[in-house]
């Protein structure tokens, strides 16, 4: 491989020719060589602040107009790069320096050294792309930027799911079925019912995220190395965010205190805590629906869920939740990094937290798995599953607990003994009620009719 | 021991004569005997709410006003009962049936029990005390009640050590003393600017926990067994409802989807991530102080905490950052408990989730360590707490990275070898500046006063 | 209340006249006041070390006689206390000082108050009770000792629950039900070898804790202050340790190395990973019993559980799976308590780990839930659960998966197609089967025996 | 793109002409099309199995020679491919169904595709290549291969690490440095000594996982379907194990009970407790290290560690401990994945685990980044880290706590209060002894040898 020597302030470094980082850049490739590359949408937004700073320090004076305007044209052009031109200049990983200046320094060489070219004079990594900025608040604030675009995604795909709950709340609105708790039979409900408790979950997780969400906005640049902002000035910062907000509709804003933002992550913290509580919600819908459709012949089997793909490699005509347990499984790792990132919170030191990488690859890691898991579950499970009415109505007329419409009448410990009687005897609870003396055939019809104990039209 | 004889729907149970509990009590008490006894507030919230049902029951006619106003009269004495006496009508522990039913049954015993004698006729536990309602709701809408009011005194807490921060803030407004990033020295800051660091990051939470209590005013009751609300009416939940708001002076709301209610645990969640949050900023702000504080002579002893208790039984004269300490051992505490409550709330089945009582208990000690545990950390150490300026003053003054003011005018490049320089020559940076001939003295002067380099005052 | 004044290293301290306890006790009483008091075990496990220091060094001379016996005496008094009157003169809490110094020296100022008065003269806390030791090794050397016991009773309770598991596996050892994979039919096993699987799960279990248990055995007893040893000697150690061999029967040994033992929790983590494991499984294990268990009428309906209480509060006759409820809530506990120790062993700085007090006690609650939660499982559940062997050869009966053993003689895509055609039409395996033309009865008959498919007797 | 059409159970499906998967590998393509692909040691697993599946199946006469002989060389073959043109086959998802099925069937479509070819007539996915076989077995079988072969690396790269510590403790052995407790000023210690800690801490982490390793050599491969071994035989399954044992020189057991190996991952959990024990007692050592690297001249300064790379994008000169900060995320990634393994551990239902692809995923990870990044860690810090002795040893002449070698002549009282007294007056210990009147000089030298105090020789 041909090579070309750059020198950094540690001394001269030899980097592949062709590649458009600097010395830098090349250091962290070799000294980090474990686990994945940095998420994408970070590098994307460490390029939307070195435009919206160039684009503010050119037009302040703070840099020459044709260095400023060279580092605006490269942004943008990188910014339309798709994802695997983009990847190509940029290979640092996710485990390097707890700050992501390597990251940041990997943005900054690739800018100058494509800004150089285009304005055909020496663009300075650290002196002009990095102007009046640290890694300790670019890195911070893309990691914002970065999230608050993801939660905005996975809020869609979670709104979308809510779409395809209530439908088919509409659907089985009357379908009755048998209610469990502690998974035995309980009172009867509809299947409507059942799934508008899924929808209310959700949407209960909608707000919670949303609220999270909103945190986000608030951005900790301009407070460069330690939080006071040496080196650039209040004014300038809020241009750039101002900048910022332009380029993007996010109505982003200036975090009042930089020392809080560069050492605490409190507001990442609690945007996964958001998720990971979706997570935990999503795991218990999962689960339900894959047991609802357990069988066919051998287990609740009141829905049918769509045949993708063929279940064994053993057992031929074999059927298996297998979207449920993706998502499932989606919901274990995001419970996991929850873990990482509130140790990760846990750890700043001083004005710094040096944990940043792995708290946002963690946080983009569990909302991008969730949203697509997410999606992948509602188009291929939830839009196709089918209730099976006739099944669910047996269950209910079986059912012993409809003996709790009985209570209100004739007290809560006879009510009992008739549903004891009923299951020793193996008979049906009219017959041990009507056997018991205490109501008439007329009454027992009229207080446990199933679709009325519902009181879904109450 | 002499023992009365009574029956549930099981059969016949010997109760120690005196106690105020029935048989379902009795059998909890023998069949789960492991464990932490249950919250005393959630037996509160418990006996609220039978008192509310019994008031509205009372007024609507739905039971006899004999009854209805001894459950009431009892109730309302039981609330003013102390934990100790309280406790005594409450043996039962939280690791029993995961719907708390026992729990609900022994308020439903003793209330019965007591209400019978002050009534001068039976009053049944299951057809009067519990009327209109089942475990399923009252017992998640205890959870709701008690957690809310816990994470009020918690929020407090946080506002009254907001408060000390604030003073520090500003007493050491222009105290100067060394930045500290990846635990290298850095630009100067005040120590009022990193006190504002701690004091804006609670802040944050303070926002989060407020946003997150918000939920728990929703209520689950009406619910009854299975969410469909069988054997009560929405308008009587709504007059309970109304009656508990009246009764607390909290603006509770009625959870509009009784199903999510009684299967998930949202709300509750969300609240402990957000406690959580809390948890692993006070580690960070706690090791801070006790990083700053060691010493006295071999640590960075830029802070003077008190000396509380002697701190060592081998080494006389040894003063230990204790407070700090217990704070993050509870901190650790906390994380473990959301990991409890994520995988409780993730188990759900159906219309139930069994794992309330661990949620709720994991929830109050999470808040009660920290609302104890911070309070103690404000009052015996923050309080007392004094910065040790001229040891600050003496770490900037030997510090390299005042060189970062040199940055804008000669140059990241030049920048860094002076300070290498002064690094392996063991000189002043300003020594290494003049000798470099990039910078007069007058310059050197003018552009690294450190006061300035806060910005503090801009 | 007459209080008494007494003197430590900070000045004068008012006890309440008639405890044992001395002024460093008390100040941690009133700095220290949220959460649950020390284990006992910790405080027992210390006293045992008291004693034995005592013993040997008035045997060495390095203690008067008159002391060294006094110290043996009132420990070897206090160790056969019960648990109410030993918890009355230790008042402290596990959130306290790090190192736990303030329990130790709870200790030492207890046995110093008594052995003065039994020896008519004064014996010191510091210099005598604590004579050639620290908080810093005496602490987890208790730490080391009472997790050890503990574990031994937790492994004897999971042996106790083999004995019933291996019962129930020859008892159903050919009782063939369904099996179950992704919660769908699949082919048949008996209910022996599903008990079996359980079995051999518990059984791994006892191995690792087996191992874990075993490290515990090395005590950092010996390292004083900082893991060098200062104020004591190796000899002195090892006669130490071999007075608690001699005292307890357990075959404890010196830590090689104590600055580890001081500064890393290295075995409890492990330890406790060990008991989480089984946490895990045994969440799993209650799971497909409360499942196989669940109806009566609606459910899999496979297992019938002791009704050891009324269920439900309102639905009368309802009976629960408590048991394996309170063991799985249980389980989320442990789980959590797996993330504070994991954190908690994360975070020692330098010479010593200052989480001792949060790492033990949630060690000691994981094993004490487990072993009591799991005892109670065995005997109120396991137990007394029968098969319901119909019930279970009905649903393999029904059940089309059976084809998984045509599949070897007709190929899989023909068999699939033949499950598949059964399905759609509502038919028996037997007559989709037997309408392909592939196979014959007599065919059909040989190769889908249910039992010969278990391969029990194989 | 030019299609194939090929057909499974479901029907037709389309896949890309030139690709060697079949119909079930295009299906699970599309269904799941987020996350991680699966681990490539997974796949070489699967593939070894296949290879000894077919090797014993055409030995025993259970498949014709021909077919056989074409598996065994297009499994070597396979096994030859470096890690991209492997992947170029096998391109599905860690977030597929829960048993692994997919990625079984994508190992048995490659091969049976090629070795269709190889052999010139058709050789079956199913029949042929997963004959005698499921990916209820094979999966879990496969994970504990790689899991084995993975942890033998990490142990590995821990003994590489704690090479460099032993020639550290050497170095070192009587280098005088202040110890610290609770981060204060505590006797002295050697820096040879501290790094035994830290030694020792990794020997005992070594231990711990040479033993969970070990356990991870059964494998339940031959349980098929549901753990009976359906359609294969016992001793086929010796003989497959057989050879896998001489293919790869591991002494490989067969699980004696394969119920257990599908439906629970004890061994695999109990694996990464002991990963997850190694992470958290890194994450301690590079914690210390950092932090007695930090400065360079406002931290504790006592060691220098090398400069792999510029450490600021805004500060010229900085240096930060960048690889401590890389090892110190992944610490708590692994912690996190713990929890994602513990979850989905406990989440096993009836004969099957459905979380198997997302615990060997984190497993391998956990193993993976801790190999890589501690790897690093002992090259590019640990073996070029020194100890500044001079600056050490200030730090012990200045202390106060030397006062502790005073105590067993003059009590501990006494000692505190000189202690005491030196700060208050801000002189040495010394000073403030002799002016107590309790200590002669010559008695203060001879008692308070620092290196005599550290015991090192004795």
């Amino acid at each position: 491989m041909v090579m070309r020597i750059e020198n950094d302030a540690l001394g001269a470094v030899e980097i592949p020719d062709g590649v458009w980082w600097g010395p830098q850049t090349e250091r962290s490739r070799h000294n980090f060589a474990v686990g994945p590359l940095m998420p994408l949408p970070v590098i994307r937004a460490l390029i939307e602040i070195k435009r919206a700073a160039a684009t503010v320090h050119g037009r302040d004076g703070s840099l020459p107009t044709t260095i400023a305007d060279s580092i605006v044209q490269v942004a943008s052009g990188l910014l339309t790069f798709n994802d695997h031109d983009l990847r190509a200049q940029f290979p640092l990983r996710v485990y390097q320096t707890g700050s992501g200046t390597q990251t940041n320094m990997n943005v900054n060489e690739v800018i100058a050294h494509q800004a150089s070219q285009a304005a055909g004079t020496t663009v300075l990594a650290n002196d002009h792309v990095n102007q009046g900025q640290s890694s300790n608040d670019t890195f911070p604030t893309a990691m914002h930027m970065a999230a608050y675009a993801a939660m905005g995604r996975l809020i869609n795909v979670v709104q979308h799911t809510l779409s395809t709950l209530k439908t088919q709340e509409q659907l089985y609105r009357h379908t009755v079925k048998l209610g469990r708790t502690h998974l035995q039979d309980a009172t009867p409900i509809t299947f409507g019912q059942e799934v508008s408790g899924w929808r209310a979950t959700l949407e209960q997780d909608v707000h919670t995220l949303t609220q999270a969400r909103d945190q986000l906005r608030a951005l900790p640049l301009g407070g460069t190395a330690v939080g006071t902002g040496l080196n650039t000035t209040t004014s300038t910062t809020k241009a750039i965010i101002s900048q910022l907000i332009s380029d993007s509709g996010v109505a982003y804003t200036s975090m009042p205190n930089k020392f809080h933002g560069l050492s605490a992550h409190t507001e990442l913290t609690n945007a996964h805590g958001a998720v990971k509580t979706l997570a935990t919600d999503l795991l218990k819908i999962a689960n339900d629906i894959r047991f609802l459709a357990s069988g066919p012949r051998g287990g609740y089997g009141e829905l049918t869920i769509p045949a993708n793909e063929p279940g064994s490699s053993i057992m031929p005509g074999k059927v298996n939740p297998t979207q449920a347990e993706a998502l499932t499984m989606i919901a274990t790792r995001v419970m996991g990094n929850d873990v990482t990132i509130s140790v990760a919170n846990s750890q700043g030191n001083f004005e710094m937290n040096v944990y940043k990488p792995v708290i946002i690859a963690a946080l983009l890691e569990s909302v991008e798995l969730l949203s697509g898991g997410l999606d992948q579950f509602n188009r291929l499970l939830l839009t196709g599953m089918t209730a099976n009415a006739d099944h669910m109505r047996a269950a209910v007329d079986g059912s012993l607990m409809t003996v709790t419409a009985l209570s209100p009448h004739i007290g809560y410990e006879v009510s009992a003994r008739i549903a004891q009687q009923a299951l020793r005897d193996g008979t049906t609870l009219r017959a041990a009620a009507l056997a018991s003396g205490k109501v008439t055939a007329a009454q027992f019809d009229e207080w446990t009719n199933p679709l009325r104990m519902t009181r879904v039209d109450d």
